[in-house]
């Protein structure tokens, strides 16, 4: 059962969430950024130690991979972790439906843990958590936004927790760390970033964000609170990476709805469809104010789609006449110029909506010549196939369709480079560490942070696993905690070393070959072996492919002393011709199961 | 064996090749496009059926899909087949090496087939031919590195097959058409655009091209002879469109090698490293007149690299001073900045040169600190996530990487927007079908092409399977033929419908289980089932499961009247019970099979 308590920074002080106070306390005023004296200072302080125990950082996902982001916390016997999420699956692990971080060295520290602080709702920064909060019992701390998406999922699990709501300038105070949330704006409404102080200094966490000075819900990325807190001094800034590969400035989601306006002048007249990601509750917004101008209907499609935007609603992120808002099963009673139908499947995902509409399987939805799909929203990196099959069946079917490569229906929530810097020069971190990305993203972003005057060796580049010591001036790597990835599979809960994904690589690139001997039946000269193969002969080959398989088995039994055998011996050497035999025949070589029958 | 003829145009009288001449026959004079006579026209032509036979074009492959290129062009009892390319396998074939087009109605008309004309020879053109020519013992006819390719292939096959030596500007007759072969730029040396004479008009077929106004080896497309087919009267244009999504122009193949100069001159005195495709002989041109200029010896890694980079020099299409090539054994007698190496590996491909140099596994070569690493290619779409693998795993090793997200280090072979448009104006088709491209392409094809000013009726969409025929003054679909693809796997050939395929996805996903029941040992009330199972239970809970397995089964038997059984029955029930326990345990339906054995 979810005990979410709704405590705003007005009611918040029972459970350690207190309103803003100054701040004396463990903050100095740095020097503007001066490298080399900097480096004599360091040099110093290794020598001179002070009394304060130090920081450390563990990163047990989202470094080296986009993905599973979480990161550890600690100052003595206490840690805080920040986020909690997954990652999906890809062809490499067969049968897998998601992945989640390896969490033993929380487990291990069970009774230091305080809390888990939330940046936002995406699945990678959240999606882990049934399979977290199950071990550790501890409070998550999170915008009404987060946890509305979380308790969907807690629920669904039917696990206990406890949810404390923050907002944006809010202090949260967690044994001795205090921290502080800061809006930032990002492609999922509710987003914050974090400035945890240490007794060892400030810690920035900027969870996902982009700079975006056009934004829906009118209150932007808080740069002002940014610039103090960097004036008042920064030890260590934990920034994401997504979109340092891009130059420039990111796209302003008020740019999405003129494009999407503009379509719906273009396509007046015309039934539209836009896909999005649920949880883009300002592309929601956007697109539910534009339909009310233009005297659209909005129908939602897809379970999330439903889920969320009624979540959203309750909350007050997402506002809507619900007169305007209608059943999928009454688009019938009006004309096509008069709808708007915002859909599940922007990712091509195969039970969405929106797929299901494209092959024609959403019984109470027809598309066809004459209607107008939007995909508002971009592949994500290795659903490109997916999407592209789902444009490629809607085309198909006569309908027009548009997608990111042909108008700006899509904005990403990442900051590029412009925007990083902007971060950087506001917070002006005595120590940097880049975060959420490929190792790739990770390097670049600590290029950018020397480009802009650091010195190497106040960066850390991470990887996972690894702990990271901060004292008030140094920094450096402190070896590495165990860290990885668990694979949920149905209800079981794998590791990449497990004998499951293995042996399910194996059976599907070369298929199986079981061979059953029943020696007790053994007659004169013959065991009449009995061979099933699957995923190995093709059907038109296999009544043959079994008579030679048998022979060649026979053939070797007979020839093997049977009198003095040692059945391992026997399974050994069937399994070794019958392996040559079918790589001969098909150049494949499949698993085989030898199984020995004896009375 | 190879009986690869060089036939150019001065000596190709004898094999059908002869020099260009004045062509008067069949083509006529059409007036400049006027959409409403044009179409009066049509319809009376309908109505007075012509004397001459339609022609058929048949769409066996590279429509509706990037891959496996191949069309059938059909006059009376003659075929002529157009490239014959193969596809990759992606992840939803597991085990299989490559998809090859169904050629069945290839098969059927035999004795129809002529030849087949190559346009280049990349793989989605040429890589099919294996398993085309085993069947089809009929001549096959491209530029000098198409053939060099095509025959490293069909050597590696042992198929005899004989092979015809083309060049731009010659003209072959085959039957009752005649072929005239037209220089366009590609990202391949020796790339050809068709125009197929035929009795009832004009096909242009343009392959893969690109207009590079600043061609590597000196020689555009040629956009004046296709102006002057335009002129002529083209009755139908045959165009590529995987480029049709881009705006504006493709970026010229120069314009790589100025990036390239500059990354030379950026990275003077470190070891550099290039990966590109083998194939790409114009960049592979540029930088080996780079690394002259600035004095680095060259080492080719990689088996392709090797093989390709010879056969194009042994032709005239890659030129270079042997002094300054060094074998990669030898690299260690050069300082670094004397080193350029250029291997295979720019698609993250698992055994090539730079993936396994990425992971310590290239025994000659050891990339670390100090190295630049260039990719001077895109990731094709679906091996984005192997190549960034790669990028990461080079960073690691402390290399410098340099990619096209990073610099302009690649320049695509395909003709964007501008492009099309100008081959569309130049040869002014009555009639048009686009073509190499999955729906959205084409469709974005016939819009471009409406926007010049074709008439919807004069275009067709065309489909796996779908035969067009064509008079000189119409065009219509006539209906469709088996096509579609083959799976090569191992020695064998599967298909969609395969069991193969789909018994290794269920493998895959979930695993097998495998259960024998040998009845003839049944004691009192037990017959002791063996189970196996591969992919299904992680280890640690192997030995409970099974025990339960078989307790489940062995409660299931003792249920069953066995005095009047039948082993079907038995079979089904132990199946259900089995399945039903084993969704119970894991949430896993995996593949069962039963084994009753009966003395």
């Amino acid at each position: 059962m979810n005990e979410n308590q709704n405590l705003t920074h007005r009611e918040g002080a029972n459970f350690g969430v207190e309103k803003k106070q100054p701040q004396t306390k463990q903050r100095k005023q740095v020097s503007n950024r001066q490298p080399k004296a900097q480096n004599l200072q360091k040099e110093q302080n290794f020598a001179v130690k002070t009394n304060k125990k130090p920081v450390k950082i563990t990163f047990l996902g989202g470094v080296g991979e986009i993905g599973k982001n979480i990161t550890a916390i600690e100052y003595d016997d206490e840690i805080i972790v920040v986020d909690g999420g997954l990652a999906f699956p890809t062809g490499e692990f067969p049968g897998i439906d998601l992945v989640v971080p390896d969490i033993s060295y929380l487990i291990a520290n069970k009774s230091k843990v305080k809390g888990i602080v939330l940046t936002h709702g995406h699945e990678d920064h959240i999606g882990g958590l049934p399979y977290i909060l199950n071990e550790l019992k501890v409070p998550v701390y999170g915008t009404p936004m987060t946890l509305a998406l979380l308790d969907n999922k807690m629920q669904e699990h039917r696990i206990e927790y406890k949810a404390v709501t923050v907002k944006p300038k809010n202090l949260l105070k967690l044994g001795n760390f205090q921290i502080e949330f800061i809006k930032v704006s990002h492609s999922i409404a509710g987003s914050l970033a974090l400035c945890i102080s240490t007794p060892v200094g400030n810690i920035i966490h900027t969870g996902d964000f982009k700079i975006d000075f056009e934004p829906i819900d009118g209150s932007m990325t808080d740069l002002t609170r940014f610039g103090e807190l960097g004036k008042k001094g920064v030890n260590l800034l934990l920034c994401e990476s997504t979109n340092v590969c891009r130059k420039g400035y990111s796209m302003s989601e008020s740019n999405v709805g003129r494009t999407l306006e503009g379509l719906f002048e273009k396509f007046a007249g015309k039934r539209l469809f836009v896909s999005t990601f649920a949880s883009n509750v300002h592309r929601l917004q956007q697109l539910l104010w534009i339909a009310e101008k233009f005297k659209r209907k909005v129908a939602f499609a897809g379970r999330s789609m439903i889920n969320i935007t009624e979540a959203a609603a309750k909350i007050g992120e997402l506002s809507y006449n619900r007169e305007n808002i209608i059943d999928i099963d009454k688009i019938d009673k009006y004309a096509d110029g008069e709808l708007l139908i915002l859909c599940t499947g922007s990712q091509g995902e195969p039970l969405s909506a929106l797929t299901r509409m494209a092959h024609g399987e959403f019984p109470k939805v027809k598309i066809g010549e004459g209607d107008v799909v939007i995909f508002s929203a971009s592949p994500i990196p290795g659903n490109e196939k997916a999407v592209y099959n789902v444009i490629n069946a809607l085309y198909k079917k006569g309908a027009d369709v548009i997608y990111d490569e042909l108008a700006e229906v899509h904005a990403s929530g990442h900051a590029c480079q412009e925007e990083l810097k902007t971060i950087h020069a506001l917070t002006n971190p005595k120590f940097f560490i880049p975060i959420h990305g490929e190792y790739r993203h990770l390097k670049r972003h600590k290029e950018l942070a020397i480009s802009m005057g650091m010195n190497s060796r106040d960066i850390i580049m991470p990887e996972l696993g690894m702990q990271v010591e901060m004292g008030e001036n140094y920094i450096k790597q402190a070896g590495f905690v165990t860290a990885g990835i668990r694979l949920v599979d149905g209800y079981g809960l794998g590791d990449l070393e497990s004998n499951v994904l293995k042996e399910r690589k194996q059976l599907s690139e070369e298929g199986i070959c079981v061979a059953v001997i029943n020696m007790s039946s053994s007659g004169e000269g013959g065991f009449e072996p009995f061979i099933i193969t699957r995923g190995v002969v093709y059907e038109k080959e296999a009544e043959a492919f079994t008579e030679d398989a048998r022979s060649v088995i026979a053939s070797a039994l007979r020839e093997q002393d049977l009198r003095s055998f040692d059945p391992n011996e026997i399974k050994a050497n069937i399994k070794k011709v019958l392996s040559n035999f079918i790589y001969k025949r098909t150049k494949r070589r499949p698993m085989i199961l030898t199984i020995l029958l004896m009375a």
